[in-house]
């Protein structure tokens, strides 16, 4: 069997370019050098949104305000100099930065610079925080990504029943709200029908924080009802689910035994050379985000 | 292919009349004026129930009442015109008048008439909410009625097994809720059998309030077993949903075949001319609720 | 075909006998007879179990004592009445008077007869609460019959996992609650191991009543976890009796084919002429209680 | 058939030793003596896990503590002893001490040894109340092996699955946290962004304390996206362990199958006489946790 590099060396011509050197080791996950970065770079992203959560605990900020404010000026400029070099290396540049992790990229430094000009930082930490969304693209060096396709195409594939489920359950939600409105009023804390619509779904997902209870026989009853109708109903969304689940290994299975029967060509999964993309479907012969044609290798020959 | 203008003129010859045009636009959604009027129906419907709720809250009623008010006269004047024009179009006005449908279209202007000959707005507001039910009419437009189809069906294929499972539910909070009574007795909020009951009902489905705890070791311990009885027993209703979400579109599927395989038919899935329901099954040759034939068209002419 | 009191009378000789007909009344639900009084027993459990739990209401107790009191003593009698009935009329006495139904027969009657020496009505008032569970013995009349048998047989096939689950859910909250004990202390609500394992009870079912709750940050950490695991080990139960439900229904349409292609003896689903069980299945050929043969009728003559 | 007392004389020459024989009643559960052993063990565990938690209680162990504390050394010098015949008895005596139950055993009478030298027993009883560990080796006595193997298959086989599921669940608690610290604020009990992710965590598992709740309409709002959120994606882990359950049970039966048609031997299901481990499959030749070979027993010699 080849090994990776054989392949890479094989098909990449211009690999030796030290711009498509930078874009293995940042886009792409299968050389030692762009394993180790990816490692670096997660442990980067857990490191900064931590400081970013121990800058809003009061009393850590008051005692470690300095060292947190480096640290984050340091996660930043790490950031912004991986910014530049993902700009720089990646061929399609508007493509890159008009992408989702282009974008996410960008939020990630931009929130920090602007604290020089502007005050309200607690608007700001919240964009901070958006850089936990970068470990995301991180994800196809551990190799989750069938299971993580799985669950995103049972939720696909289950979506439309669960937008009616949910449809139904809002007005469900809109009209036992109001009803208790009428029943309880304004004295016993259903001060009015969004409140009392904001209790229907505490109620109904069985989350009961007990700040707003009934108190009237009448308002009981109906809550009952409320409790025994959401702890039943859940049977939907989860049947839904369930099904699709079953249906999509199924025919995965199926489909499988066809694949391995029809051809004996495998596609390498690395990432694309246009947008950047890695975490290809094994059978992908174009990028799915920008429709470059991805090399496939037979490993016949 | 024929387009649906093309077989409606062929089908239905006094489409010229005004009261079959207007018919088209209010009852039906396949012609762009009947698309266009379900569109505005939705926005009018969803801007009245918003009224409603911000009629609810005590400081924005207080500021804005001449507003909200005029707007929900507007409101209620619209949907009077509609109501009369369906009226007037429908050729079966009784069946009309007494479906589901034609009385929530009547209690969705009726209680706004009301308020000016009696106090209590209060009550005649739950009714003035119920016109959110409305937009199910409307559903017919965004293309999921086989999900409502395939819920409605499980849900109808599960009834039963759910019956028992709540009959078996009721008497469990009611012999649970009297053992907490005797335990805990009425010094600890426990104060009668049906509050009991109804904290059993809390407890089991796990919404837990808290306004009404076990204070004694030994209401605890009865309390830890309920809440790990209604931690599993939601497996059941699960379980019964699941199952019946998978049989029927497994049945689904066999039929699909046969039915493919015996007919090249199709019925065109328009409103019914008598009572004015669209959305029926695409084999239907009848409209489900008043029997009147629906044209079966013949693509193979 | 045949009707049921045809079948009756040549497969029951002594059905003349005053006990018999007595006893088609009572524990049957076959004849007109049976049916109503059938319905009529629902009514007066119902309406018995309602006036115990009106009693404990101290505000409607103080008012309508008198008719509470009359009623109770009302509905005592009459069960009194068929109780004695009952016994008369079964053959085999002993059988019936130890069999489940015939203890809560009897529970339902003697709690009010000792009223009249005991004081402590309370206790005696849950016992009275128990006269709910005759209920399931008119289970019989509504054709719900096949639906029970179902449940009760996923629960069967699937009780042997969940207790292997209830064990590990057990461990599971006496270990997490112990190390709540410590990380919170004695200072804010964990007073007591029993009370830490009480709070991981609520926490990992996701009832969350809000009594005792986390103060310190490990404490919350700690919780956080419980909460996301009782969150998915929910799946576990779930999952087990789903598949037994699936498992069950396709065995039962195997079967049902077999016997359908087997045999045409069809064995009449009458109560058992010794202990008065009632909603045999549909293939039993003796009391699945006390062995009496349930003679076979074959429609085929 | 062979008894069980027949095959051992006969494969296990040397079993007259008497260490072989503690061995046997220790380690193994098929002889009476073992059998007897196991239900002792399983009782004094309970007991002194029992005496544990009711130390813990300071109304108990002010009026008990004497009886409490020579319970607790009843206990641990007899498990002292277990755990030094379980030493003795065992062949490779480094594997079992450093095994998973050769470490519970240990740490089952350390605390005690070590509240003479040292204070602070709270640490010290929760490592106490690991002995309750304990009670998983003699789980080999009751027949509930096959279940907990399914059960632990069906985690093995989604666990993949369920880490991806808990990977967005901890990305998107730790999102909608931090957008709820920046809309509530410090004011309203949103104190710092890992507060509000403990409070996202909450709501979105549906535990619901109610120690902390949004106040804001636009809190509310987000609250109540979160609640129907954590109401519906409960749905993935339990459709895919309900899929795994599936799934593996349909293997077992296809594999039992084939099992049956290849061999007519098999390996008798007792403990290793290397580290001691009971519950084999019933297919395994070799111990999984030291491999040593498992004398399989042909029965049709």
């Amino acid at each position: 069997m080849l090994s990776l590099s054989d392949l890479r060396s094989e098909n990449r011509p211009d690999a030796d370019n030290w711009k498509d050197k930078v874009y293995q080791i940042i886009f792409e996950a299968d050389t030692p050098a762009g394993k180790f970065f990816d490692i670096c770079l997660i442990f980067c992203i857990l490191a900064s949104v931590t400081v970013v959560m121990l800058c809003s605990v009061n009393s850590i900020n008051a005692e470690y305000h300095t060292i947190l404010w480096s640290l984050e000026w340091f996660f930043t400029l790490l950031f912004t100099v991986e910014y530049i070099l993902r700009m720089i290396c990646v061929r399609n540049k508007m493509k890159y930065a008009t992408s989702f992790f282009g974008i996410i990229d960008l939020l990630a430094v931009i929130p920090t610079y602007l604290t020089i000009f502007l005050p309200g930082g607690q608007y700001l930490m919240v964009i901070r925080i958006l850089r936990l969304l970068r470990i995301f693209r991180v994800l196809k060096l551990v190799q989750y990504l069938q299971e993580v396709d799985l669950l995103m195409r049972a939720m696909k594939d289950s979506s439309r029943k669960i937008i009616v489920f949910f449809f139904a359950v809002i007005n469900l939600v809109i009209l036992l709200g109001s009803v208790m409105y009428v029943i309880e009023g304004d004295g016993n804390g259903f001060t009015s029908i969004p409140t009392s619509i904001y209790w229907a779904i505490i109620t109904l997902t069985t989350v009961g924080y007990g700040d707003i209870v009934p108190i009237t026989p009448m308002g009981k009853a109906v809550a009952s009802i409320i409790m025994i109708l959401g702890y039943s109903i859940i049977a939907l969304p989860t049947g839904i689910v369930t099904h699709s689940i079953i249906k999509i290994t199924e025919d995965d299975k199926e489909k499988e035994i066809e694949v391995r029967e029809e051809t004996h060509e495998v596609v390498l999964n690395i990432g694309c050379p246009e947008c950047g993309f890695a975490g290809h479907d094994i059978d992908a012969r174009y990028c799915k985000f920008c429709g470059t044609e991805l090399k496939p290798i037979n490993f016949e020959d």
